[in-house]
C-alpha cells in the first residue's frame, strides 16, 4: 500500500530530525541566520511566542511579580563569584573585549587595539550574578524582603550544535529572580513558579508533564534543587520545558545579600531562579506537529481562525470579500478563555488549494472557506487542524459563531488527550538491567531517530550509575518526579543497574 | 522669602541635571548598573516602559506591522557594508572577539586564545545591516513587497558620558524595518510611522512635539531622509524623541534586496527603519517632572491611582482595609481609552505620610486616602498629582468611582497643555546673528543648565553654518518643520548667519 501523499517531506518516521527542520521551515516559524547557531524568529513564530509572553506574564503578575530589565553585559568576575556557576556556564559564552572599530593597517575594519576592555563582558548566558549583585544593594533589612522580579530578555549560549528553537547561541526567554527572609519562603516560591509552568505547559500548550526534581548530576550549577517540567515529544525524547531553582543561600554569599534580621542578626537572603524559553516554540511543534507540519494549540496561535475567501468569479468576488470579513467581524467579537478571538482573513491573491495548504502547514486551528456557493446556501465550510486536511462540516454562519469556542476548545483539550495517550503509551516500568539496556538500545537501524520512550525504574541515588547509564544509552534522569503524580512510583524497590535498595522510581529518558 | 521645601533636591532650577538624576533615584524608577554605561530599569520605570510598548505596538499592529526577532550579533563585515553606516555606527560599540573562556596560566579565567573568532561580531546598535542579509534572501519578486516588520529589541552603542534612560550603552527600543516596492511607497511608511510617533507622543506621552526633517548633518548614517519628532523639556533643551529614515536603496544595495519588478525587471527595494527608546522615560521625566519628582502621564503610569488606607486604629482597620479593596475593585472595573484602570493598593505597614510621598515622587497620577472619618462620611480624600500636594478634593465613592476617568483625562489634557504653553513661551524668532549668539549664550552662569530654548531662524542649508553653529554654541537644527506647523515657517527671508536666501525657518537648539 502506498503512503499517501503528506505535505512534508520526510514523515515523521522516516528522519524526524528533518521532518523538524522542515516544517519549521513549511510554517515559516524561523531560520537559521548568518551568524553561527543565532535564528531568524519570523513573524509566525514570534506571534507564538508573544502569546506565551502574554499568558506567562500575566500568571507571573498574579502571583505578585513584576517586571525589571538588567544589564545584558556581565563582568567576568561577576560569574566567576560562584564556583559551580562559572564552572557550567564560563564555557561556551560570548565574550566582550574590546569597546570601539578602526581602520587597520590593512585598510580593514578591527577592534581598536586602544579600546581593549580592561576586564571582559561576557554576554549573560543567565543573570544571577549581575542580578544578586543589584539586589546587593536594594537589600538591607527583611522589610526589604522578598523582592520578587521576573525578566523578558535574551541570552546567549555559544551552541556547537544548534538545532533551531531547541538549542541556539541566542534565545529568548523570561527569568524570574527572586529573594527572601527564609528557605521556607524561597522553597514555597520555587514549588509555586514550577506550578504555574505546569499549568501553562498543560492548559496553553496542551503539553502533558511531568513535574518533578532533578538529580545532583542534572541540576542547574550552583543550584541547591531544580524543579522541572519534563514533556514527551513524537520521537518519544524528552524535552526540559521550564526550570525553577532552589538556590539556597549559595547566590546571595557570593553576591552579598545580606540583610538584618527581625532579630537583629545579618542573614544571606534565599533566593530563586526560574525560566522558560523560545524551546518551548520547538517542543510545541515536536509534540503536536504531523506530516502536513505544525499543529498549533489554539491558545497559542497568532491567529486562531483563517478566514479563506474563494473568489473564482469576478462578479461574485466583492460579495464573497465582503461576507468574509464580516463572518470575521462577527468571530472577533467572541472570546476564548477571556481574550478576544485571533482571526485573520487571507485576501491573497493565490490559489485556493495553495493558500489553504499554507495555513494547514503553520497549523492555523480552523480554516474557514466561504466561496459564491457557500454565500447562496448561508454557510460555510469549516475544516479542523487536527482532523484530515479535507474533513470539513457545513454550519450556517450562525452555528459556526455560536460554536467556534467550542470548536477551539475541543482542539485545544484532543491535543492534550492525544499527546497524554501516546506519552503514557510510550512509558514503562522496567526493572532490570537487561531490559533498561534493551529498552534505549535502538532496535531499528532505518529508524534511529524514534527512540523507545520514558522508563521509570529504580535508581541507587548514585552519580556513579547516571553517569555510566549517561555514557553507554546517552539516557539521563529526566526527574525524581514529584510525589503523588505516577501511581505505585512511590513504592520501594531494587535500583535497576546495581540491585541496591532505592526508596521510589525516577523518569529516564534521552533528551533534547 | 524663602523657598517652599521640595522633595527633591536640587530644584530644577538649581542644577537641572542632579535634579534629574535625583528624581530618576527618588521614584526609584532605574540605577546604573556596575557595567559600566549600563542601566538597571527598576519595576516602576519598567512599567512605564510596558505601557509605552503596549500602545506602540498596538498602534504599529494597526498599521499592518508584525513583530519578529533577529540576531543580537552582527558580523564585522556586515556593519561594512554601507559606508556611511560603518562610519556612523563602528565607532563606539561592544566588540565580541571570543566565544569561550578558560582559566589562563596565572589561575585566572581568560577568553580563550584558542576560542578566538575568525570574524569578530558587533553587539548590534542598530539592525539595518543584519535584517537587510535576511530580506535580501525573503524577496525575489514584487510579489513578496512590502515586508511590514517591527523588533522589540536591547541595542549597544557604547557611550563615553552616559546618562540614564537619555542616553546608555544599552537601552531598549523598538525598530521597525520595513521594504517596498516603490520610493513613494516608502516614503509614505517613513511619513505614516512618524505620525504614529506624534500620535502616541502627544496622546500617550502629553509631550508637544514638532514633527520635521533632520538636516543632512544630521541624518541617521546611511539615510537618504530622516525624519524626527523633537520636544522641549524643562531646561529648555530639545530632545529628539522619535526618528522615521527613508532609506532609500542604500542597504537594499548593500544587502542585496533585489525583486523581479512588474515589467519583469531587476530592481532593488526602497527600504525604511524606525525606531524610539527607552530615552522616551527620560524625556517624560525631563518634560513633566516638578520639584517633587516625577508627574507621569495616566496612560503611561504603572499605577495610575494609588489608594491609601488609613489605619491609625487597630479597631476599624479591618473596616478600613475592606473598603479600600471595594473602591480598587469598583475602580478597576472602570476603562480608561479602551483599558480597564491599573489601580494599586498599597497596605504597607509604614507612616501614612512617608507613603504620600512615595507615589507623589513616583509620579502617580491620582492617590486617594480612605481613613475611619471618611468611612464614617461616606467620602474619600483625592489628591491629583497636577496639583499641589497637599490639594485634595473630598467626593463621595460614588463620586469618585464615576468622575475618575475624567480626573485622569484632565491631568493628562492638562499636562499637554502646560508643556505647550512651556515650549511656546520659550520658542523665539531670531533674524540676526547678534541676536541668535546672544540668545543661545547663557547669561547666569549661576545656572548654566536653564538654556534659552527654541529659535526659528532662517538658513542657507549649508553644512558648513551647521557645522559653525555646532562648534560656537553647541546648536544644532534640530529639524526643518514639517510645512503648516509653525505660523509663518515657510516665509522666506536670509540666513541668520551668512544672509543669504532662505526658503524657510528651521528650528534650532541645544539637545540631549
Amino acid at each position: 500500500m502506498s503512503q499517501p501523499q503528506t505535505a512534508i517531506t520526510p514523515r515523521r518516521e522516516e528522519d524526524f530530525s528533518e521532518w523538524y527542520q522542515q516544517v519549521v521551515r513549511a510554517a515559516d516559524l524561523a531560520e537559521p541566520s548568518d551568524v553561527r547557531g543565532c535564528m531568524v524568529i519570523k513573524p509566525w513564530g514570534y506571534g507564538v511566542w508573544e502569546q506565551m509572553q502574554g499568558a506567562l506574564d500575566a500568571m507571573f503578575k498574579a502571583t505578585g511579580h513584576k517586571n525589571a530589565y538588567f544589564p545584558l553585559f556581565i563582568p567576568l568576575s561577576y560569574l566567576a563569584k560562584e564556583a559551580e556557576h562559572v564552572d557550567g556556564f564560563a564555557k561556551e559564552c560570548a565574550v566582550v573585549t574590546h569597546h570601539r572599530l578602526e581602520v587597520g593597517p590593512d585598510g580593514a575594519l578591527r577592534p581598536a587595539p586602544s579600546a581593549e576592555l580592561t576586564e571582559p563582558l561576557i554576554v549573560r548566558p543567565t543573570s544571577e550574578t549581575i542580578i544578586g549583585a543589584t539586589y546587593a544593594k536594594w537589600v538591607q533589612s527583611y522589610r526589604d524582603l522578598p523582592i520578587l522580579i521576573n525578566q523578558w530578555a535574551n541570552v546567549v549560549r555559544w551552541e556547537m550544535r544548534p538545532r533551531i528553537f531547541l538549542r541556539t547561541a541566542e534565545f529568548l526567554w523570561q527569568e524570574g529572580h527572586t529573594a527572601h527572609e527564609t528557605d521556607v519562603e524561597a522553597v514555597e516560591e520555587t514549588e509555586r513558579m514550577l506550578g504555574v509552568y505546569a499549568k501553562f505547559a498543560r492548559e496553553h500548550l496542551a503539553l502533558p508533564v511531568y513535574t518533578g526534581e532533578k538529580s545532583a548530576g542534572e541540576r542547574f550549577p550552583g543550584a541547591v534543587q531544580t524543579l522541572t517540567i519534563e514533556t514527551m515529544v513524537q520521537d518519544r525524547k524528552a524535552i526540559q520545558a521550564g526550570t525553577s531553582h532552589f538556590l539556597g543561600q549559595n547566590f546571595a554569599k557570593a553576591s552579598g545579600i545580606r540583610f538584618l534580621s527581625r532579630t537583629n542578626t545579618q542573614e544571606y537572603a534565599w533566593t530563586t531562579s526560574w525560566g522558560v524559553s523560545t524551546r518551548l516554540i520547538g517542543t510545541v511543534i515536536m509534540a503536536h506537529g504531523d506530516d502536513d507540519g505544525v499543529v498549533l494549540p489554539p491558545r497559542v496561535a497568532p491567529s486562531q481562525i483563517v478566514i479563506l475567501p474563494v473568489t473564482p468569479k469576478e462578479d461574485t468576488k466583492a460579495a464573497v470579500l465582503d461576507a468574509a470579513h464580516k463572518l470575521a467581524s462577527r468571530l472577533r467579537e467572541q472570546r476564548f478563555h477571556g481574550d478576544l478571538l485571533r482571526v485573520e482573513v487571507d485576501t491573497r491573491d493565490i490559489g485556493g488549494g495553495t493558500k489553504s495548504w499554507e495555513w494547514i502547514k503553520k497549523g492555523a486551528p480552523v480554516r474557514i472557506e466561504i466561496g459564491p456557493r457557500d454565500l447562496e446556501k448561508g454557510s460555510v465550510a469549516l475544516a479542523r487542524r487536527d482532523r484530515g486536511p479535507k474533513e470539513k462540516t457545513f454550519p450556517t454562519v450562525d452555528e459556526c459563531v455560536e460554536g467556534i469556542t467550542v470548536v477551539l476548545q475541543e482542539i485545544q483539550d484532543g491535543l492534550l488527550a492525544k499527546a497524554t495517550a501516546y506519552r503514557d503509551a510510550n512509558t514503562v516500568r522496567i526493572d532490570t538491567k537487561e531490559d533498561f539496556y534493551a529498552f534505549f538500545t535502538p532496535k531499528n537501524a532505518e529508524k534511529p531517530e524514534i527512540h523507545a520512550g520514558f522508563a521509570l525504574a529504580h535508581w541507587n541515588g548514585s552519580v556513579e550509575v547516571e553517569k555510566q547509564i549517561k555514557e553507554d544509552l546517552k539516557v539521563t534522569i529526566r526527574c525524581i518526579p514529584t510525589a503523588g503524580q505516577i501511581p505505585g512510583a512511590e513504592e520501594p524497590g531494587r535500583c535497576v543497574i546495581t540491585g541496591e535498595p532505592s526508596p521510589r522510581r525516577v523518569l529516564f529518558a534521552k533528551s533534547y
